[in-house]
């Protein structure tokens, strides 16, 4: 990797320790130059957004990596923080990290040298990649207590468990996967095609639109369950919902387009030859698997089966929110994972 | 209804009975000239294709009427048809009815005069009322024993049960519904969301093409569950059955589009200001419902609800092939239709 860091790391840290309260919780940005990506292309004057929450303690023990789900922002990860929500700041020095090509950190519809389709593709092993450089050359962290995320952010956590096996001491994957099951590639890709496929993207129109249908449409049948649509929705509202959807929907087709990529290219056991056990061998955290049996998005049966071979603690959703059972059931899982973390 | 018969009625009924082995399973077209729509507009020179299976009795009191599903024609019927399947033809005279816009049938893909586009919205009623003017007007045939179909089939049951309630002794709606849940309102509108934004269709290449990733995306999104799905799948082959799926396609974009705005726009209870019980009461044939608990495209909450109101018979499926339960579990379905139709 090349590593041209834009600012002093010895500026930095005093920096940062002296303006945590100052700048907690507000966006930040780390310059991590240019980045070099595992196919070796190279992100140009690559960004990371990140936010912090809580205080780091003397010891720097206390750090929790939450990377944020797909399409998602740190700003977004906010309501999820905080003393009985998932992870609590009064205990933990919480970095909200903004995942690559979410519109906030490097992505193509910010970078001014790559922009749109001439942004590379990305893996999720590179989106770790930057993570671990964010924190060990900008924040001069170089352990953490967890790795701790949701649907997209649950996959960066098993990457991180697997890349990174001595970097935390714990990690909670929640509604994540190790790999993808045939279903979850078949539904990203409907997606893709829904995009490439779509007139106003045809027509060099290289923006929102394309991407607002797939989100609140896809969103709509995919996030939870036809049982629970159906008892959340009716026949008269429906449509004005999925206009409001698409209405509310600003994130942009390009970004879009190189996430899903990425959570397609996931898997935590291409480099031993496909062997989920081997990769499970490798983790050396102690782990909280969360998943939903009715999760129609990221389907639970490679974290089920990672879960199993890595004997690891398990949780179990059974409920008819789907792929948002952990915000449906947060009463539930939220005590769980504060319980994990404090074990 | 216009009801310029094309063939003498005179004429075809003595053909009819004279050449039923000769003829039998063959496809068929009956000519109903200009056919009046609800809506006031008009299908020109309107043509019903159908298929017969097995021997009409002497009074005519064993006539089966089995319409096609949503993208099927009665050719693919076939296989449902015979003893120990679905439809017993050696105790039934089974009329297989290609359902309108179905690319057999009168359809935008097929009309010389009404092509693509300008052939006009149809609705599940008008579907029925080609279907009524063909038993009555061409075939002679003023009663059903029964009327029976899966899927698009059965929400055509649905609709026979209530615009003609004298005209069939038994009912069997499988897989159908008498109005969509908002679920399958939603999952129709992005099947023609998928197609109306596809920049094929929209440089005026309205054919097959927008189509077929629909039906081999959304099918295989859709038609079971995905634990199914996984289960008969893989990350390695997933793609290529997809690829094999669009090419195996062939169901015109246009086609597709109405048969989905007629599903969209089946609801029973429209004519008594939406009172799914008053169209209940208005049903007449012995009902037996069949309902699959996971069926993601006709999610089986109205029909639930119909049966309940009706006192119908019911059998509910619970395994995980959704949709295509029907099939799945035939061992289960086909000898418990037997049972209901001779009991």
């Amino acid at each position: 990797m090349i590593k041209r860091l834009v600012r002093s790391a010895a500026l930095l840290t005093p920096i940062l320790l002296l303006t945590t309260s100052v700048i907690a919780q507000e966006q930040q940005f780390a310059d991590l130059g240019d980045f070099r990506l595992a196919s070796g292309e190279v992100i140009k004057e690559c960004r990371i957004g990140y936010r912090t929450f809580g205080k780091l303690n003397q010891d720097k023990s206390n750090v929790v990596l939450f990377p944020t789900w797909a399409s998602g922002t740190s700003e977004q990860l906010k309501s999820n923080i905080g003393r009985g929500r998932l992870v609590d700041d009064t205990r933990y020095f919480v970095v909200a990290v903004d995942a690559l090509s979410n519109g906030v950190s490097s992505s193509p519809s910010n970078s001014r040298r790559q922009p749109r389709m001439s942004f590379p593709k990305i893996t999720m092993a590179d989106v770790v990649n930057t993570q671990h450089e964010l924190l060990t050359k900008i924040l001069h962290l170089n352990h953490l207590y967890a790795v701790l995320g949701v649907s997209m952010g649950g996959m960066q956590t098993f990457q991180w468990m697997v890349s990174y096996p001595d970097f935390m001491d714990r990690a909670v994957p929640i509604a994540g996967s190790p790999r993808l099951a045939p279903y979850d590639l078949l539904q990203w890709q409907t997606q893709l095609d829904a995009i490439l496929h779509d007139a106003d993207w045809n027509q060099g129109n290289y923006t929102v639109n394309p991407a607002r249908a797939a989100e609140a449409e896809f969103g709509a049948l995919l996030l939870t369950t036809p049982d629970h649509f159906n008892q959340e929705s009716s026949r008269e509202k429906v449509f004005a919902e999925i206009e409001r959807g698409k209405a509310d929907s600003h994130f942009d087709a390009n970004d879009k387009i190189r996430q899903v990529q990425a959570m397609m290219s996931l898997d935590v056991s291409a480099p031993f030859k496909g062997s989920l056990e081997e990769a499970a061998a490798r983790v050396k955290a102690r782990t909280f698997v969360i998943v939903s049996t009715k999760d129609h998005v990221v389907t639970p049966g490679p974290a089920l089966e990672f879960a199993r071979l890595m004997k690891a603690r398990l949780l179990v959703l059974e409920g008819d929110c789907g792929h948002l059972a952990p915000s449906c059931e947060a009463g539930k899982v939220n005590p769980a994972v504060a319980a994990f973390l404090s074990d």
